[in-house]
C-alpha cells in the first residue's frame, strides 16, 4: 500500500499563534497535495529554548492540542503533531500528540531521554532543567500501519527505536530539533541506520533553520526507507516535503535481508556471559 | 593512552600457504611501523566461499592458529586474527582467535549471527548451509583496554554491539568481508553508527577487492573514532592501513554527550509497555 507522508519544515516564532497559524498553513497544504499523513516538527509551538518552556506549556487538553485535533478533523488527516510543552501536577513534558482523522487522540508521547549535553566548541544543553521525562514507549495502530513516535534525543537511543519496531511499528516519526554541531555530525547517519537496522520507514521532522535563533535548528527533515536509502530530504529552509511510502516495499527487504527474524535475543540478555 | 592500530586489508587466495605468508608479511610490516595491534579480516586463510570452509577448516589448536600464536609472539604484537573456518565435534564455525603478544590466546569468537540473505538483483550467500553459529558475546582484557570482537554480519545487530559496550569493551574490531551490494549500500553507515552509539572506536578489517572472486569483498577497512568519524579509511586494494587512536577521546566524548549514562534499561525491556 503507498501512502504520502507530508513533513512541515516550519520556522518557529516567539508568538504561539503565529506558531499555529503556520502549522495550519503547512498542514492544509499537505492535504491538499494528498497526504495522508502530516508531521510536525518538535516544540512547533513554542521556542526551543528552557526559558520559554513553562510560559508556553498547556494542560491536555488545550489550546494547542485542541487546535490540532480540529485541524485533523477538518482535512480528514493524520497530524503526528510534533510536539509541546505539556504542563501536568507541575511538572513539564516534552509531548507529542497524534491525532486521527476524526479528530482523535490515538498517540501520546513524552519525550523519554532529555537532552543534557555539553559538547566542547559545539552545543550546551540542559533539558531536565526545566522538563521531566516520560516513562513509556510510543506504539499506535493507524488504518494503514502501526506507527511508532519518539522525540529528538530519543532516537540516540536505538534500544528505544528497536522496541518500537518489535512493537509493530512500520512507520517511525521523529519530531526533532537537531542543532549545528549534532546536525551536521549525526542527523543523517542515526536517521538512516535506524531505518535500516529497523527495516521501517523513518520520518525525522526538522523546524527550519533561523540563524537569528538562540539555539539555531540543522533543518533537512528527512525520509528513510528501509534499505536506509534516503528518499525524500528537505534542505535547511522552510518548506513542505511531500512524499510516497510504500509498505509492501518494507516486507520485500525483510524477506530478502531477514534481520528482524535472525536476532538472538537470549545471547543481548545481560545474564548471558 | 595513544596506541596505533593496524588494518591488514590483504588478497586471500585459494592457496592456504599463500595466504599466511601474506598475514606475516602484513603484520611484520604492522609491527614495523610501530603498531601494537594488528587485525586480520574475515576468512583470511580460506576463499569465503561456502564450498571451501570444510576443506579449510581446522580443529584448535591447529596450523592458522600455531602460526599466528608465534607470530603475535615473535613480534611482541597484539594479534587479532581475522576469522578462519574451525571446526569441532563434525560442525564448522566462523572464529576468530586474538592473540597477546606472549603469544597467549586471550579471545575466541564465533559468529554469532549467520549471513543467510537473498536480495533481488544482487548478494546471496547461505552460510547456515555449511556453518554453525557461535553463543557467546566476546571481550576481553588487553594491557590498553578491553575490546569485544565480533564478526561481519553480527555488526548488524547493535544489541550485540551495546551488550560488548556494556560489557566495557573500548575498542570493538569486526573482522569482515562485506560484498558489493551491501559493502556501498551499508558498510560506512553502519561502523559509523555502531561507533557513535556506542561511544568506541570501531575498527572494521575486510579482505581487498579481487573482481574475479565469485564472492567479491568490498574492501574500504576503515577506523572510527568515538565521535562517529572515520579518522582512517582504505580503497579496494590491497594495502595496510595504520592509524593512532587516543583512548582518552573516548571519554571526553562520553562526559560530553552523556550517551551510556542517559541510557533507560527498565524501559526497554519486553515487559515494559
Amino acid at each position: 500500500m503507498k501512502i504520502q507522508i507530508s513533513v512541515c519544515q516550519m520556522n518557529v516564532s516567539h508568538d504561539k499563534k503565529i506558531n499555529l497559524a503556520k502549522s495550519k498553513d503547512f498542514i492544509t497544504n499537505a492535504a491538499a497535495a494528498g497526504s495522508q499523513i502530516a508531521v510536525l516538527p518538535e516544540m512547533f509551538n513554542c521556542p526551543y529554548e528552557s526559558s520559554f518552556f513553562e510560559k508556553f506549556a498547556e494542560e491536555f487538553p488545550g489550546p494547542t492540542t485542541d487546535f490540532i485535533s480540529s485541524l485533523a478533523k477538518d482535512l480528514s488527516i493524520y497530524i503526528i503533531g510534533g510536539s509541546i510543552p505539556e504542563k501536568e501536577n507541575g511538572k513539564i513534558y516534552n509531548t507529542s500528540y497524534t491525532f486521527n482523522p476524526e479528530g482523535l487522540l490515538i498517540g501520546k508521547h513524552r519525550k523519554i531521554h532529555l537532552f543534557d549535553v555539553d559538547i566542547s566548541g559545539g552545543i550546551k544543553f540542559k533539558e531536565s532543567d526545566t522538563l521531566s521525562h516520560g516513562d513509556k514507549v510510543t506504539v499506535f495502530e493507524t488504518k494503514y500501519c502501526k506507527i511508532g513516535v519518539a522525540i529528538c534525543y530519543d532516537m540516540r537511543f536505538g534500544e528505544l527505536i528497536r522496541k518500537m519496531t518489535l512493537l509493530g511499528a512500520k512507520i517511525i516519526a521523529i519530531p526533532a530539533a537537531f542543532n549545528m554541531t549534532t546536525g551536521p555530525a549525526h542527523w543523517h547517519l542515526l536517521a538512516r541506520t535506524r531505518a535500516l537496522d529497523n527495516q521501517v520507514y523513518f520520518i525525522a521532522a526538522s523546524p527550519a533553520r533561523n540563524e537569528k535563533d538562540i539555539y539555531i535548528s540543522y533543518g533537512h527533515s528527512m525520509v528513510v526507507d528501509p534499505w536506509g536509502k534516503i528518499i525524500a530530504e528537505k534542505d535547511e529552509k522552510e518548506g513542505l516535503l511531500c512524499c510516497e511510502i510504500d509498505l509492501a516495499y518494507i516486507e520485500q527487504i525483510r524477506n530478502q535481508l531477514p534481520l528482524l527474524k535472525h536476532r538472538r535475543d537470549e545471547i543481548y540478555k545481560p545474564e548471558n556471559p
